[in-house]
């Protein structure tokens, strides 16, 4: 490990930015964190992420020092980052990981240049470790392309449907009626129903692993709970079941946190802790993955410091190998 | 029965207007509902109400128009009652139920004159039969008083201390922070220790039936469910359980929703129900009170019903024998 | 109405037998009800079915006298129904409604004679007007089959894909680790993927409007919740959505229960309730259908006694008129 | 810090003996765990506790070799370590910290020799940096003692009333009708009014500090939700609530993991921590104190960590900076 780094957040009030904070207030590689927050600068970091309290009493910072870090993380809304670096200018030695979709692949960038490193370790662990801008995946993102890229990388991803569900955190903090506990208790509800807009990456992803990346359809539903999400993928598929296991258990052979499993899984297996698990099934023809993970953990702030680990030459599980929740 | 009734809702949007509306649309003595809301008026009622959809596709009134109707159930927000009363008159037959706290009785109204009588069927049910204008009870209200009424009859009431739990219906529909489903979900959090408004009425009613009222001591929590308050209540007792349950039993012969369990009770017991239900345990000189009771229902909406019955000499049942919820 | 009816429930102590139990209570055209366990016989029904205290604190019957009942409701397991039959002759004039799946549709009884009508109202409510015995359909094979049926009516239903999340109460009461609180709470769990037991009810039934039946694909999970069914459906369509609404509109244009719905649908729009709502989207060359019912009542005892009402010359929708759970 | 330790579960398939597994596993002062279950024996630890999965796959031991340990976890059921230990004979070098409520204090050996320390920091830890057997405290009893110590310290304790609520992991994982998850979903329930067995505990532990122990008048009740404690002490108090927080302040001045918190509190802020967090009000001549804490750590396998700390001369929060769930 090189020394210690210093790292700035911005949008550290938010249910990512707090994320961020409760793993890098314990990892060891961190000797400082400045939290910004426009709304709540001056407060105590621990009236706004209640769960730090005699941990992190500190206020919020108005401003980020840039100058007097090493490392950078947005964790403001879709469209900020764009705008923030629009009107900032970074000193050249400071890195940057934006956890907005801003600099994710589109659809129309896969053959261009990109500024920012796509930030899926499980994709391309040797440009991250490279990186000086990363952008980091979403949360059906992840899941979705952890679920089907050694299936792209086999060249043999067909025409595949899929079913997402997320916790209600992966909506953010601010108020929404689908966020009502009246509401949303006990309720399932879909949204974006074939046009979310993860599918943009997804595809960009795939693309660089399957020259022709077939249909995806994608039927994301609103969950009942508040942490992580679950997929089902069907897709058609002509081995059997131990063919498919050896192209995943390949492809994932060095990936830390993204793990086949032989049983069924459930969601509350990966909850409070950094990873993805698979599992797999082939029925009539049709290969059936399902994969599951902490959408602010494995889908946001977790992914956002194992591609930190990379950046800056330490083991890549360095503080997330996190105690689970299990219940 | 008289002939049926024509009825108006004030402020039918809200979680207890709602509430109402599913109950009158199936209650064989109403023949007409008209369904007033400000911010809603124009739109279908199922637009707002979206289980009613296929039932009351309708849109809300922008006013009711009080001469065309018997009763005018208020169910504007607290302090909207009043005002509302203020700067209206009302045709002298139109009689009127508040579902607002303005009109409960107050402390320091126990001995004046009130014009309006106390909705509370199980405390003098005689004079709901001739009331014109009734002040629907609170939930918390209804569950403790139910849990202490035969104890203040047989004048042997003493310091009670209550803890209740309610469901997030009870804080209605505009966004507060404890209703986002991230923070609330999982979640129990006390509230206005001691200090609870409801506990005004709650001593007004008992001071009817024991001259000296001892302090109540209550400590409200909030759940992570929807629907539904409990209320556990223990006060010194001089007396065996078979002596308690004779004061219950014989205070509730005539109460038809509000029933003494033998066995303990559980809040999913009453969930959809008009009924509250109430079991005994004496321990160590104390006898405890469990009281149970669905907080739209007997709390609000259905105990309205219930009066409106009697106000108009209907059978004080109809309409409100509800399958229940069960799970 | 004909005169009143006597039923008889064998297996009243489950969780479709209580629910039926619930709705039979209240059903105007019912004069006596047979409720027989034989693991519960002698104890008081509320001490099962608790939220029935003060309601119906009669015992359960060890038997039913079938020779004084018009009706008789099996809500035994699977295979139970099929034994009781099997041992038991039942007086000429007793109609009987199955809801174990015992006697719906299999793959290879198409063609044959059945001498069990297959209860579901919107295939066939001709039949069930004249029907001795009926197999009231199962869950997901109701709510599947209204998001396709009016598809096989045009003859253009094509390969689907299909997601379903269940309630726990789909599940029964007998003890099963996937029952376990502090596993299911906040979890989503996959089973039965491709291979789920009411595929065959459902081709049957479709294959009555379609000779050639496309691959249905159909995943379940498992939800953490207790009561309801959501399913969302994807199958490949040409048209536009006024005509796929259309489709719909046309066929369900006297079923009382079934709606489809021009605003987004979720789950709890129809908990305690004997709807089910359809809401259709056309994306990419592809027919979406969200599908939700309450399991218990338009996924089992509902639909039962929809049956009855038809079988018994009743207005189909006496006693299912119920108010809403609505939070 | 002394070299590492090598450590024993004996019940490690149960839900503290798993709680103990996530925390040793990545604790820095442990080098070996052995991990005894008799019912799963041969079978993968991930298998039973499947957030483990890529994380602990070996399988469960039949036996725990006692000479090659240092430290012996009992985190089998409530009589059977006593049983164990009457028919074990372990080497005098191996300490050993018991999770049952075997050798807690009770009523009646206040003033007795006991041969095992009660494990609760708060009250002794001189007492425990030396202990070579502990007994690991009850999760309500912590919760309460930690409201109520600083008072029985100051001497001003007097007759204090508690309503306690828990999650379903306190009553571990052997099947219960209470554990049904049909049942429990959005349930409340009381049991053991005035009569919890962890009451016992409680009294010995406030006897060291006020020689009258006042009457505890205690309500728990069962929360639908899987973790957590939170408990509500309402007790007369004469002075101001800046005298009381001082009172608190003092107490815990050294205690890492218990803090006074200035805002209100709720649940969730502990859970996956080993905090436990505590919020005082004064209302008419009443001392309201709430605690919550997460039951599996702070009020069991957490707990014992830090007393495995303290015995073994390691810093009390070693491997117990946990991240916490937050939502």
């Amino acid at each position: 490990m090189e020394s210690k780094i210093r790292v700035g957040i911005l949008g550290a009030a938010g249910f990512t930015g707090g994320e961020l904070l409760r793993l890098l207030l314990r990892h060891p590689g961190v000797e400082c964190i400045m939290a910004q927050s426009e709304s709540q600068a001056g407060k105590a970091i621990s009236s706004v992420h209640r769960d730090l309290l005699g941990e992190l009493d500190a206020p919020f910072a108005a401003t980020v020092d840039v100058d007097s870090i090493d490392l950078l993380f947005l964790c403001k809304g879709h469209g900020a980052s764009r705008a923030f670096l629009n009107e900032t200018t970074l000193p050249s030695k400071v890195r940057l990981i934006d956890l907005s979709m801003d600099f994710r692949w589109q659809p129309d960038q896969v053959t261009g240049e990109l500024d920012f490193v796509y930030g899926l370790p499980e994709l391309h662990k040797e440009k991250l470790v490279e990186a000086h801008r990363v952008a980091n995946p979403g949360c059906f993102a992840t899941a979705i392309q952890l679920a089907l890229l050694p299936l792209a990388k086999a060249g043999c991803l067909k025409n595949t449907h899929l079913t997402g569900i997320t916790g209600s955190t992966g909506a953010g903090q601010q108020w929404q009626d689908t966020l009502h506990f009246s509401w949303r208790a006990n309720n399932i509800s879909p949204y974006k129903s074939l046009t979310h807009q993860h599918l943009g990456e997804i595809q960009a992803s795939l693309a660089t692993l399957q020259s022709e990346v077939p249909p995806l359809y994608f039927i994301p539903w609103r969950g009942d709970f508040t942490r992580g999400i679950f997929v089902t993928a069907v897709t058609p598929y002509e081995g059997d079941l131990a063919s498919a296991q050896d192209l995943f258990h390949t492809y994932y052979e060095t990936a830390p946190f993204t793990h086949l499993s032989e049983q069924p899984i459930d969601l509350k297996q990966v909850l409070n802790t950094n990873k993805c698990l698979l599992h797999l099934e082939v029925e009539a023809g049709q290969l059936v993955v399902h994969s599951a993970l902490d959408n602010l953990l494995k889908g946001a702030a977790g992914q956002a410091v194992q591609n930190m680990n990379l950046m800056f030459g330490m083991e890549e599980t360095t503080g997330l190998q996190l105690k689970p929740q299990a219940f």
